[in-house]
């Protein structure tokens, strides 16, 4: 059919088209959006424009297999010397523009194209007047110029006599640029030192410079171009040539498609073969014309939509109408207004086709808007998605069978799924992760229950707990460990025991036995259905209320140690002779008494103390040390005695230095020092690094800080326990129901901390398809529950930061991807393998034990700082916290920012805080060990916001609460639908809603 | 003349005007540009389009009064309930686009306006079929309404019975978005808790909803509406109105133009008389279509092309010619590739109407083209420019003359100039910076000649010298103050006076005198000439050495005061009791050799040393403190004796702490909290603040650090010298002989500091009027060397970071400017007062000294350690040797990475660094005194790199040398016009190349 033909045809065709047009490409919904718009969007017609109409039957017309994605590169002519011509590569697009800087001889960073608009018009006038070419069947290039030029000649647009010019400018060399490894970089670096003048570019492949006409095969330089990395498997090229000679006097303009694509030897920079190919010579002085109708050419071959326009096209008429519905669809930037030679960055997420029309649909409720509702819901990642996995049965332990009934038959796979060498990377990251974090939540639990739990309770716990859960729970990508809240409450559980003088391990056990059981009841009565009440506002409540303990008892710890190690202010250089302590007996109790009451008048006295002891015969007392003496019964006497130097004042230096290290260690990720490997390296080994550079600062100064405890060999920290907790004997009997009590609140707290847990880990952003299984976790939770307390091992929840970071060194991603384009996400290694590693190492290091007592306290209370101020970062509360500080003209573009007035969210904060500050308050008093209960009333106070708060600012600053989703959605419809700026949010804004809660380390 | 008559002539008349365009407008440039591209933009036609004539013809037409700003805003119909409608201001215009965010009930950031190029042709359309009313004469908006009515029913666009409701809905009530004052926005978050539920926003003016119909006057709120200030004076408004009606099934469109601008009641949000009226109703469904065809009209408004012809069309053909010209003329962005829903920020710098075009002018050397050249040399700041005001007269003081004659006129203008309240706080700014640097410098230096020189000299000599220079100096902008060089200079001089046994202030005085002398040849010879051959690379060598040399010093400060104060590692708790220290009489030498040799075997030997101390009959002995004891001839026996605790780990802490302090603070400007103001304040204080917190911790700590010290009264600091230096008397007569020898590396040092801050201080950038005075400011600093050589205070050049801080605080600028865009600068004020003041205030600062002396030195060496890190972090050296560790892709888009190979950079790069350790290695040898030299070699190197380096890319990474100038000038030229590509680089980044030399203070 010849394009004379087709266009008669048309206008039939079309007519049917624009009407049922039946799509059939993956392009589908943008296609009838088309229509939709093409029919609706012009105010004064309401048909479809003929080009539109064409080019919905283009696209519905067959079932032609997928187009390929093109590469394509912009090459210029320029002039080698006065005689000699050359193409020169100047640009390359996949999805985004990549130009070559001419003077810095490198490819810039990928950006948006963005073109004057006259250049696109300009482009329209060359496909009209040219030379078009559909389905040329050719092998090499030679072949394909002369059939256009003397289909040009033909045409009348160029005389005869020109045709050996013609050709033999479009046949000369192109040169590329091809990026060199880093060592060729390197070397000639220092040749250039050497034979320093000279300018001519050495990176350019000059081989072919003998005969300087174009090589028939890619040149080996080509063939080794790393960048054929980044481009899909499949791709075909678009050569775009453009160059100004002296000899035309009207422009030459060529496009071809080639039947099959073909390798047109050292054309193309990386050795693909050719589909498209435009040429376009003129005459002198319009340089930057043709510069830019290259690009223009170049972009519209990138756009979705125009590139299958092209491979489909029959006629001149159909690629017309492919460039009028791609000016349809551009955006516009005003003159003046905007510096057209910024570059634009690539967009973090590129707009959806549907997006790319909504604009003009909005007005019409077609169904594909509800479906960008349901984007939306699912972007942050609301509770509502869960549900399916939590549906109740009805039935006792209904849940857990269901779970173990989804869970089962993966577990074969759960094995076999882990053979890949990410895990092995995996695996020992999150060991040092999981160390890091039995060590300082060891060392802190040891320091705050008498070192009843101490660093080697921690391990062992960690590694037995961690392992059998990740054998046989729901989500094996959990990764177990202590986590704030329970720490937080076993300290109190500590302080009360010492209280009342029970025994503490043994009340634990009880309070471990019914906490177990309550769970048992909770899985049994499928009672994890109830998370979905957890909204952010609770879940924020509840790690800013640990964090702010963190932090907290950080400080009240080193404070602490600075009163355990006074610093003497009064200090005299000048004095040192006659400071002293010394040792008295017991009997000078009257001589010291008169001491202490004159030593306040000065320095005098001294000689008389020397006088008495030298006068009493006990001599032995002096060489008493300050223990002895105390044990003795001696007094010590003298102005050093009550103060100790150097110590606290060190602790202060240590404790900052880890806090300062770990955060710039930390942060060291999103520097731009370094390959990526490194930063990443450094930034996940920030915390063990920090511990050690701080644990070599303390062992340079050398004074004598407090240490971790921990004992020489495999036994209990504190020598007064055994490894088996005996359930009677050292409290009372009816204490076992008292137990009762903190159990229930120990059981709200496990609850809310493996399930908050356990909801980020399964949202359905991760993609994972092994699914859930709450039930079951909780399960597991409460059977390790009563091993570890019978063991007096640490409890154990899932901690939220290590799985976060376990699932994220498990993720797939697709290995290509053009510049500027981010990596798609395709999943996570599921599987039981890694887990099980990582505790198993962590069993085997129970042996580092002798190590570990070289790290002082206080670099264990910097990192504890750290973990509290980071877990405090990631929430959005304190985003908010922030926005009452900025005036408004410098608040980031937050989402909610653009959908709730500043006064409502400025409002929600504030009655956040005080929340909080009731929290606070009520936790520093007697009332302390019921902060559980009141963690939960969170969700009580949350459900009273609904009476001061529309659902539409909760929407925003909250997650919705479930029970009346129905209805809720359908108020958000509503809404919606009546706002029509909604579309005016990037997609990009959502994302950044994502909660994140940090409890534990790293 | 009616618009059809227009057309018909126009034919005729604009084939003239296309080609002697006589454009009189302010954009003439523009206009003669678009006659230029015109004719040689369309690559298959060469002659210009008639909308270009036509607007070419508009243009140039008349000597019309300047076209006032437009304020542009865009109103849209919504319903309020069932029944009722209402304009809603959706968005408004100055330069660039605010738009209200729909939930947030705010106004968004100013952003460049994005538009889909379809409703740019929609709204041609309208303009082709809606009425038109230029030059309309009406003193209401009833009047206009009827009139556009009427109009539309006689062109047959409107039937007559629809007059009614068309009326009705345009006469509705226009609902603006006014920000409230802070005050008042509290005050509605408290009202909001309270009547919690309702929803109704409280923040629109409601006070004419009883009447629902327009006021005709504009309300109270409207006439206090802040927002008036940043309209500039004069501005007229632009209505535009769109919305959807039920009743019309076409759209009715009406553009209209008032004769005399006229305050249409309530309908613009700031009471402006409109000029421009946009009404666009339309059937329902088209919302979104109607919305965008009212943002384009508002852009095209705004354009300050279109904004011209609007101003002048006569017919609908001009109007369209208008929008025709504007269509040429946008940029586009492809879809998909690009999100249209993020905002693009408006850019740091406008694209010049120059750069507007150049992209298709380019291949043309329009004499334009040169110009923009001209344009990057002044921007960049490259020494040329400054060559005017150092012409060389070839006579002896010829330069002096010439300066003292450029500057007298003005003298008396200095003082009269400084009536402004921006002076005072100028004033007192620059007043903290300078004590700050006084108390800074004056400390060290004191340190570093054993208070020869110290606070109170460094006080006095500020004072005096400052307030000489300001008065009769050339460039009575430039502050005065102590610099790093000098200090490290007197610091050498003073270690080689002490070496070799000289009086160091008599030599000093001769270095003085001497220097002043060298100074005046200087002066005489016009060497000041010279200056030109500092090049970049000579002024980051200068910055960079010195800049080491204060980090390094800082940190070899805190070592040697820890040597001072030792750290007892082996201290033990336990042994307390046995740690003494005690003063033996002289003749116990043999039994504290005994001692001495016994102790290290243990504690025993202690008491036997007290059983013969008790021997002996010398009690007072024991009570003498260390001071007496020493001067006594007694010995310090005992543990504790070689330590000092604590004192050390403070001075260790306050170090770091003021360092990290400091550095936050100074920061803090940048940060998004607090109002800028308040912003601003605390980071201009963030030195005192630092100091006096850091002044706050030693005193809370109360441990004994060592302080500043500071005589109680005004003599010098070193009791052992007067305030007169005797000539002679304490070294021998030669010795001012050889004093030649110094005083000549002090010349150099002297004359490369002052110069190149003066240089920087010159700079075409800062719009200085008054011109500099070059040889004038060195007169004046060789005869202030002479006055403080003699009375023994320090040498005092320019200080580069206060005299740039002195001329930003003065800078004026224009006060009113539209949203998004940055305010224009205008000038400095030029006057000798605030300068005058600062300098009498720390004169008369003196009584300060009893505070200053509680200023711990650790403190003062963090300042010490700040001003070295943030000297550095201010020159491009750093950020070339960062780039040496970031990985090509992370690298940031810098101007000179575009234009040169990476290889040539970091070469560039390696052969600063290798001069700068030549430089170290050389100055830490014994021949550090003659390192004034060493820095003038660096002007020799940066000549011989010019064999290494091309001169384009020197160019890039270093600034022009002087004598080729013409030659460089003509080489850069052609290599500008070869590369194609040269536009494509934004203005703001070549801003960013600006130099920066930060060596002392704040």
């Amino acid at each position: 059919m010849t394009p004379e033909e087709t266009k008669e045809l048309l206008p039939h065709k079309t007519d049917e088209a624009a009407n049922n047009c039946v799509c059939k490409t993956d392009l589908q919904s943008r296609n009838s959006l088309i229509v939709s718009q093409a029919v609706n969007r012009g105010i004064f017609t309401s048909n479809a424009s003929p080009a539109t109409r064409r080019i919905c039957f283009i696209l519905g017309e067959e079932d032609e297999p997928k187009a390929p994605l093109l590469f394509t590169e912009l090459d210029e002519l320029f002039h080698v010397n006065e005689k000699e011509l050359q193409w020169k590569e100047t640009a390359r697009w996949i999805k985004f523009e990549e130009k070559i800087e001419e003077g810095g001889e490198r490819w810039s960073k990928p950006h948006v194209t963005t073109l004057p608009l006259h250049s696109l018009f300009e482009l329209r006038t060359c496909i009209e007047r040219g030379t078009l070419l559909f389905d040329l069947e050719a092998s090499n290039f030679k072949e394909i110029l002369e059939t256009i030029v003397s289909n040009e000649i033909t045409n009348g647009n160029l005389k005869n006599v020109l045709k050996e010019k013609v050709m033999y400018v479009l046949l000369r060399n192109h040169r590329h640029h091809i990026k060199k490894s880093r060592m060729q970089t390197m070397i000639d670096l220092w040749m250039n030192v050497s034979c320093a003048n000279q300018s001519a570019p050495l990176n350019y492949n000059t081989t072919a410079d003998f005969t300087n006409e174009i090589s028939e095969k890619p040149l080996q330089e080509q063939l080794n171009n790393k960048f054929k990395k980044q481009i899909p498997e499949g791709a075909e090229a678009t050569n775009v040539l453009v160059g100004e000679v002296d000899f035309l006097d009207k422009p030459f303009v060529a496009f071809v498609r080639l039947k099959e694509a073909v390798i047109l030897g050292a054309l193309t920079e990386v050795p693909l073969p050719t589909r498209f190919l435009f040429i376009l010579l003129g005459p002198k002085a319009k340089a930057m014309a043709y510069h830019q109708i290259g690009r223009a050419v170049a972009t519209l071959l990138t756009d979705e939509l125009f590139h299958v326009v092209a491979f489909k096209a029959k006629s001149r008429e159909d690629l017309l109408a492919g460039i009028d519905e791609f000016l349809d669809e551009v955006t516009v930037l005003p003159p003046g207004k905007w510096d057209p030679t910024l570059r634009i960055a690539p967009p973090k997420i590129l707009p959806s086709p549907h997006k790319r029309k909504s604009m003009y649909s909005h007005s019409f409720k077609v169904p594909m808007h509800k479906g960008s509702h349901i984007h939306h819901e699912e972007r942050y990642g609301s509770n509502l998605h869960v549900a399916e996995d939590l549906k109740r049965t009805g039935k006792l332990f209904g849940g857990l069978i269901s779970d173990v009934k989804r869970k089962a038959p993966w577990f074969a796979s759960d094995f076999y799924d882990a053979l890949n060498l990410q895990c092995l990377s995996a695996v020992l990251f999150i060991y040092l992760a999981s160390v890091t974090n039995a060590i300082t939540f060891g060392g802190i639990l040891g320091d705050a229950t008498d070192n009843m739990q101490g660093i080697i309770e921690s391990f062992l716990g960690t590694a037995i707990a961690g392992a059998v859960f990740c054998l046989f729970a729901g989500q094996p990508l959990t990764v177990l460990g202590s986590t704030g809240p329970v720490l937080v409450f076993e300290r109190l559980l500590f302080n009360i025991s010492s209280d009342y003088q029970l025994d503490y391990l043994e009340f634990r056990l009880w309070i471990g036995i019914w906490t177990a059981f309550f769970c048992l009841i909770l899985v049994a009565t499928e009672a994890s259905y109830l998370i979905q009440y957890f909204t952010r506002f609770t879940e924020e409540g509840f790690c800013a209320l640990i964090s702010f303990i963190f932090i907290h008892d950080a400080f009240q710890k080193m404070f602490n140690l600075a009163e355990d190690y006074p610093i003497n202010s009064d200090y005299d250089v000048n004095h040192v002779t006659l400071y002293h302590c010394s040792c008295f007996p017991p009997e000078a109790a009257n001589v010291t008494s008169l001491f202490n009451e004159t030593s306040d008048a000065g320095f005098k006295p001294s000689f008389v103390t020397y006088n008495t002891t030298s006068n009493t015969e006990s001599v032995n007392w002096n060489s008493l040390t300050k223990q002895d003496c105390l044990k003795f019964g001696g007094q010590l006497v003298g102005e050093t005695c009550d103060y100790i130097p150097d110590i606290a004042l060190i602790s202060f230096i240590l404790f900052f230095g880890t806090f300062v290290c770990s955060m710039s260690l930390k942060n060291f990720k999103t520097s731009r020092y370094f390959p990526a490997a490194v930063r990443k390296l450094i930034s996940d080994f920030s915390i063990i690094l920090t511990i050690l550079i701080f644990c070599g600062v303390d062992i340079l100064v050398g004074a004598d800080t407090p240490k971790l405890i921990v004992p020489s060999e495999l036994k209990p920290t504190n020598p007064h326990r055994g490894w088996f907790v005996y359930p009677f004997g050292g409290n009372e009997w009816w204490m076992c129901l008292i137990a009762i009590v903190p159990a229930l609140l120990v059981t709200i707290l496990v609850f809310m901390d493996q399930q908050i847990t356990a909801l980020i880990l399964n949202r359905k952003e991760h993609k994972l398809k092994k699914g859930a299984g709450f039930h079951l976790d909780l399960f597991w939770i409460a059977i390790l529950m009563i091993l570890t307390s019978f063991m007096g091992l640490p409890w154990y929840v899932s901690a939220t930061v290590i799985s976060l970071a376990h699932i994220d060194s498990l993720k797939m991603e697709t290995t290509k991807s053009a510049p500027g384009v981010e990596p798609t996400f395709m999943g996570v290694r599921e599987q039981r393998v890694t887990g099980l590693l990582v505790f198993i190492l962590i069993g085997l290091s129970l042996c580092l034990a002798p190590i570990l007592k070289y790290i002082p306290l206080p670099v264990l209370f910097g990192i504890f700082l750290y973990m509290g101020v980071s877990a405090l970062s990631s929430v959005q509360f304190m985003d908010r916290l922030k926005l009452l500080l900025t005036p408004a003209k410098h608040q980031p573009d937050l989402i909610y920012l653009r959908h709730v007035p500043l006064r409502r969210i400025h409002l929600f904060t504030l009655l956040q805080l005080l929340c909080l500050i009731l929290l606070w308050v009520l936790k520093s008093t007697a009332a302390a060990i019921i902060f559980p209960v009141m963690l939960l009333a969170l969700v009580g106070v949350r459900k009273a916001m609904e009476c001061v708060f529309s659902r539409h600012d909760l929407s925003w600053l909250d997650d919705a609460m479930p029970e009346k989703e129905n209805k809720a959605l359908e108020e958000k419809k509503t809404e919606k639908a009546m706002s029509n700026n909604e579309s005016e949010d990037s997609e990009y804004l959502y994302l950044q809603k994502g909660p994140e809660i940090n409890i534990s380390v790293n």
